[in-house]
């Protein structure tokens, strides 16, 4: 099996690629594909006026957010979840992004909507969305990452592909004024410690963040990859607070309470909170641990061209920094191989790795190990769970295998 | 006026905000966005499986690619703009890439489609998309400016919106596959010195293009900024060939040729030349030069708050690196202030600057100048006149100027 970290592994890869397409070659005299001249080849498309804002191709129909029926009551307060299996790079695009609602999509009107600021500040202040606009600005990019991805698998393999192990993520380029400047604005007096920031939904979602948090890197975003934010992301105004639970990143943001003390509210007690195997639970568990996952091959994304010259590739993130490595075995662990990174690093982002390997067409068992810049290494699910027990919903970030089987299909499975 | 590059300048445009926002402040008690609940506060929005795949708000349907009739006799072959005026960061989403078509938009089958490499080669291949899958890929940023983007400024200030004057251009994150491999897979023979792209459009639009560049950093490129193609951006398959000007890098992509020596088509003969004062023409000038636009305020994104803090932005790329600075003026180029940066800075990527300042009220003449990575400097429009007439229609990367009157208004307008 090729090693893929050296130009030479790349072209070992390539050469090989070569003995795998001689068919491909021979084939293309009778192939219709080329002896044909298909339609799109002799008549006229549509012209620029037909899609003023675009839209992906018919024949990725297949390549969208999907939900799972019995894992809520309702849709309104519900999950659908990134189809990560269909993705390459780093960046999400807006339409794909997963949604975790308690209320359904609002439809804010941005003329209307407000940020107040209020508590524990020398001025309490009311935002229109173009006093926002007079601050000064940053562009970034980030993971937001559900608390509850993965959180099917603490006590054994359950959802036959990616998009559901651990779609429940999304990466995207914010722009947004530091949370920083506002609240400088409006003063923080001494005492205020904490902040809660509420959305305008009519489920009000409401957490508790340090106000350390809030000074350091959180953004008042109000565009998502150049464009406005999705109704679905919190249009007109989301907070971003990196590398944290997704659940804190409150959208439809219409006000930040400044107090000396966390609230204690319902989405940081009876949930968000994490019960160990002893009856105690975790809280205030809010940094994401490094974690990463093969998208392709996996269940959804089966090999089909049979052995031969194969790419295996996956995401990695952290929410304490970035990822400089990623290991892969297609053995369960027997070897490792040090992955191939393409495309930008920064810290609290997703990272997209590469591992190209001759498949010899027996069966494998494939599994990534992500570590990020801080020395932490993703935890085995046997090493997660003598820590955590299985009782948990949240924060699973252990190593996930595909088994391959010699037809190339992949499943869910446990490994020990 | 604050300069901005600082975080001491930072935090003066914050507080000059506080004293511009006292009448916001005041305004909030009789606010009925405050006082009354709105409708969103107190219903459900729609669930998770309403949208399999998003789409903007209805509030943001003004933000869209424009095309302008007047320009080209028919919209099959003919371009439409990107709104930048309506954008940040440096992320250009899919849906608003600008298009420019010949044979308007092919609807490409992916499992029919096929690449063919051909000419001076060893072994001639066709391949298929997933033929293509089994190389090793690359992700990278890279901005796409048509040559004749601006192009209707050489004369004179003419067109009413950064849309229009530099709406031809969008920055996306490409996966793909170096063309390098499939290059080295076919074998080039050692008389190969150029390739010939092809497109599978009913306008079969080919590029000669030197080999040193295609081995350098071209990609088949087939994903953008995380998934498939857009069909207008050449899906399932284009070339990128970064940095130089759009009309080479083929889309629906299905043949390259290897030859001795350049083709000469229309495309870089009667078209894609630039014809100087003495009747002379300049042929294969492909790097696209450093520049930059403010974005906003523009005629299409006027000052709507009035004077006081105000946020000016803008963006710039250059075809031969990055971009480590950009200056701005606002009273016509008296003087000069460095902008703030904000996001990635990769090679041949647009860039994102900021310069806050506190607005008087008086009327302003925006410009900004962009340098890149190599020295080089933005013209004025009387030092590139200067050097190439005014006959051309490609490359014009002169500095533009914004007139905003007392209102906030803003105006195409021309300056020595």
């Amino acid at each position: 099996m090729a090693n893929s970290t050296t130009r030479r592994g790349l072209l070992k890869g390539g050469l090989a690629v070569s003995a795998g397409l001689a068919g491909t070659k021979a084939m293309a005299a009778g192939d219709p594909a080329i002896t044909e001249v298909q339609d799109w080849a002799q008549s006229l498309g549509e012209g620029v006026d037909a899609r003023p804002y675009g839209s992906p191709s018919g024949f990725e129909a297949h390549v969208k957010r999907r939900n799972v029926e019995w894992l809520t009551a309702d849709p309104v307060s519900s999950v659908n979840f990134t189809p990560l299996h269909e993705l390459d790079g780093i960046i999400t695009p807006n339409g794909l992004c997963f949604e975790r609602h308690h209320a359904g999509i609002a439809e804010v009107d941005p003329g209307l909507h407000r940020l107040m600021i209020n508590g524990l500040v020398d001025t309490p202040l009311v935002f229109t969305m173009s006093d926002l606009m007079r601050f000064p600005r940053e562009n970034r990019v980030y993971f937001l990452e559900c608390a509850a991805n993965t959180g099917m698998e603490w006590r054994g393999a359950q959802l036959n592909g990616c998009q559901f192990t651990h779609g429940m993520i999304h990466n995207v380029m914010y722009t947004g004024v530091p949370l920083r400047y506002v609240l400088e604005e409006a003063g923080v007096k001494t005492a205020g410690k904490w902040i809660l920031p509420e959305g305008a939904d009519a489920s009000a979602m409401t957490r508790s963040i340090p106000l350390e948090k809030a000074l350091d890197d959180c953004l008042l975003a109000f565009k998502m990859n150049g464009e406005a934010l999705r109704p679905e992301q919190g249009y007109p105004l989301r907070l971003v607070v990196p590398g944290w639970e997704g659940n804190m990143w409150v959208k439809w943001l219409r006000r930040i309470e400044v107090g000396d003390q966390p609230w204690h509210h319902r989405e940081e007690t009876s949930k968000y909170t994490d019960l160990l195997a002893d009856g105690q639970a975790r809280r205030f568990t809010w940094e994401m641990d490094a974690k990463s996952v093969i998208t392709n091959p996996s269940p959804q994304a089966p090999i089909l061209h049979g052995p031969g010259p194969t790419v295996l590739t996956g995401v990695a993130w952290s929410g304490r920094g970035s990822i400089p490595r990623v290991d892969v075995t297609i053995d369960g662990g027997m070897n490792w191989h040090q992955a191939r990174m393409s495309g930008p690093s920064f810290d609290k982002s997703m990272h997209r790795f590469y591992y190209e390997f001759d498949w010899d067409g027996s069966p494998l068992l494939l599994q990534s190990r992500a570590h990020d810049s801080t020395g932490y290494v993703q935890p085995t699910k046997t090493q997660l769970r003598e820590v955590r027990g299985v009782n948990s919903i949240y924060h699973n970030n252990a190593i996930q295998t595909w088994a391959i089987d010699e037809k190339g299909r992949a499943e869910n499975v446990e490994v020990s």
